[in-house]
């Protein structure tokens, strides 16, 4: 079956009309942001007060939770992180907002003994995602009509439709102090391992797997590619090892923008300083130029602030530090606070 | 979480011109119809040719495949008949074809081992239903926001919001040719051994469970009552079995139909002449009227017409034979020839 879709809408998106630039929101700004899964999420919804032409291009190698279950079973790509990338774009009416906690309800089901039941943990929308996969044959087009659903305000692209495996290798050490090397493959088992060690070697397989030819077009036409937050290795990082969108990376005319992460030490970055996390890019991909970075300032103590800007240096980049925590949870961003850090970095560079 | 619909729907079924009456159609014509999974899909199909207002009413009573597996883990009614049901009703457009053959979309998956995967058997349809029943605390709103995704040309309602489990005994006889007497609980096992014996003292359980409000409105409402075709113990008795539906179809003033099975002889009916389908119903409610009976010229052999016949007078029905068989499926009721039949039926006897 083949049905592509032919871009009208039947839905409230159809005929709306073209929001006039209040504010900061630019109704004709490309955005093209990269990420995976709650990093992106968070990105977006800064992304969309400001922006009226997102897409969100998501990394394809997770094999956790219910995306993980899913890709036990069936051939598909994992559809949890598109899933959250959609939810992120609803429209915002009543319509859009339902189907938004539909598609983002996770099912709670336990068998007789208390044990959680077969479909436990899932959420409707990997499930309605892979449906439509199936159904219409093309994963890029299923992810149309599950938009059009959600009236969302973007494009949801994965980067590629081959699904993907991540491996590393994990320093650590054991009980003697001895000097441990642990090769880990998959995503799930790679951020659990990397809290006894540090990462290194990390690469995708398959390494020459197509990249998403819409996602080289947006690349190609948009203004500013937006990279994290999000889990640096897992997240962040292999968009820079997919050959292909590594090269339209390097060849775009956009700007690029940087967004660290609110705890540069995390389970899979245990003792990183901020400024690691930027050689860490850099030595991976050592031709990627960065225009700005957005910071918080919490995130760069005083004494690392000059290592800081020294390796934002390097990527070519300016740092803008600004307040970007939401304050009662402090490891997520503020959706608000976010979208005037991009604004401010956007006319500080202009495109 | 309490959001009621509003009955705004942003979809197509918003602010569609009403349907003139063009050949059969009515676009004010009222019919309820009353069934179970398969038959009430030919009904449906039927029905939407000719009759503007539909309302479907299904039983609850299902313990079977992808439906069984999800009453197993969560305390909802089965959603598999109510999805087909749906699905019957689906606008007639690119957006309403593609979320219907996406809602009976069934997955296939299987685990390392070649054997089937924990999510096998699913249609995604029943997972979205029970996904929005949860999120919203609702089933008629949560079937409503089902609905509106199809733009479906009706109202799908389940007869009950309490899951209920149907049983029964069933008489046959051993290899020695001694009678065997045993009760049956839950339908697939009922359906299952029905196939070794006769089915009877066939029981609703909880037997009080209270009719959803909805349905006994459009009973009372309603030009016209459809019953059958479809599993004559599993689908079609059970709408004589819950006290309140029954009370109420003895009260409504509508005309009351029945579709005869094209195969008198099922697993579930071993045997049963078309007549005997009548006496069973007779049996269980013998307060329960019928207008007209449509059946098919094939399902009553000249040798058994007037026992047939005599059996429909007792309930006061006139028998329409009208030839509505599938030609290349035989035991499949067409839907264009059903409409036909029922418009037939409802001149013969204007309501």
């Amino acid at each position: 079956m083949s049905m592509h879709f032919t871009g009208q809408l039947p839905l409230a998106t159809a005929n709306r009309p073209e929001r006039a630039t209040i504010g900061h929101y630019s109704p004709n700004l490309k955005v093209t942001a990269l990420g995976g899964g709650h990093g992106l999420y968070a990105t977006l919804s800064a992304l969309r007060l400001i922006a009226g032409e997102i897409t969100a291009v998501v990394t394809v190698a997770d094999d956790g939770g219910s995306s993980g279950v899913i890709r036990g079973e069936m051939d598909v790509i994992p559809p949890g992180d598109l899933r959250m990338a959609l939810a992120a774009l609803c429209d915002d009416t009543d319509w859009g907002r339902t189907w938004r906690d539909t598609m983002q309800h996770r099912f709670k089901t336990s068998n007789g003994d208390g044990e959680p039941g077969t479909l436990d943990n899932h959420t409707l929308g990997n499930l309605l995602i892979v449906a439509l996969w199936e159904l219409l044959g093309d994963p890029v087009d299923g992810l149309t009509w599950a938009g059009a659903l959600l009236g969302a305000r973007g494009v949801v692209l994965p980067m590629s439709t081959t699904p993907m495996t991540i491996s590393g290798t994990v320093l650590g050490g054991d009980e003697t102090g001895k000097l441990t090397r642990r090769t880990v493959t998959g995503q799930a088992a790679l951020a659990d391992q990397a809290a006894h060690g540090r990462v290194s070697h990390i690469e995708l397989s398959p390494p020459e797997a197509p990249a998403t030819p819409q996602v080289l077009e947006a690349l190609e036409l948009t203004d500013w590619v937006i990279l994290g937050p999000g889990s640096w290795y897992t997240s962040v990082l292999p968009h820079l090892l997919l050959k292909e969108q590594r090269a339209a990376l390097a060849q775009t005319t956009a700007k690029r923008c940087l967004v660290m992460n609110l705890q540069p030490s995390t389970t899979e970055t245990q003792g990183m300083t901020a400024a690691e996390h930027l050689s860490v890019l850099h030595y991976y991909a050592p031709e990627f130029r960065i225009d700005v970075i957005i910071a918080d300032p919490t995130v760069v103590t005083s004494e690392h602030e000059e290592e800081f800007c020294e390796a934002a240096e390097k990527l070519g980049a300016t740092v803008v530090f600004s307040k970007v925590k939401d304050e009662h949870r402090s490891t997520v961003h503020d959706p608000l606070r976010l979208a005037v850090a991009f604004s401010e970095a956007f006319d500080h560079i202009p495109s």
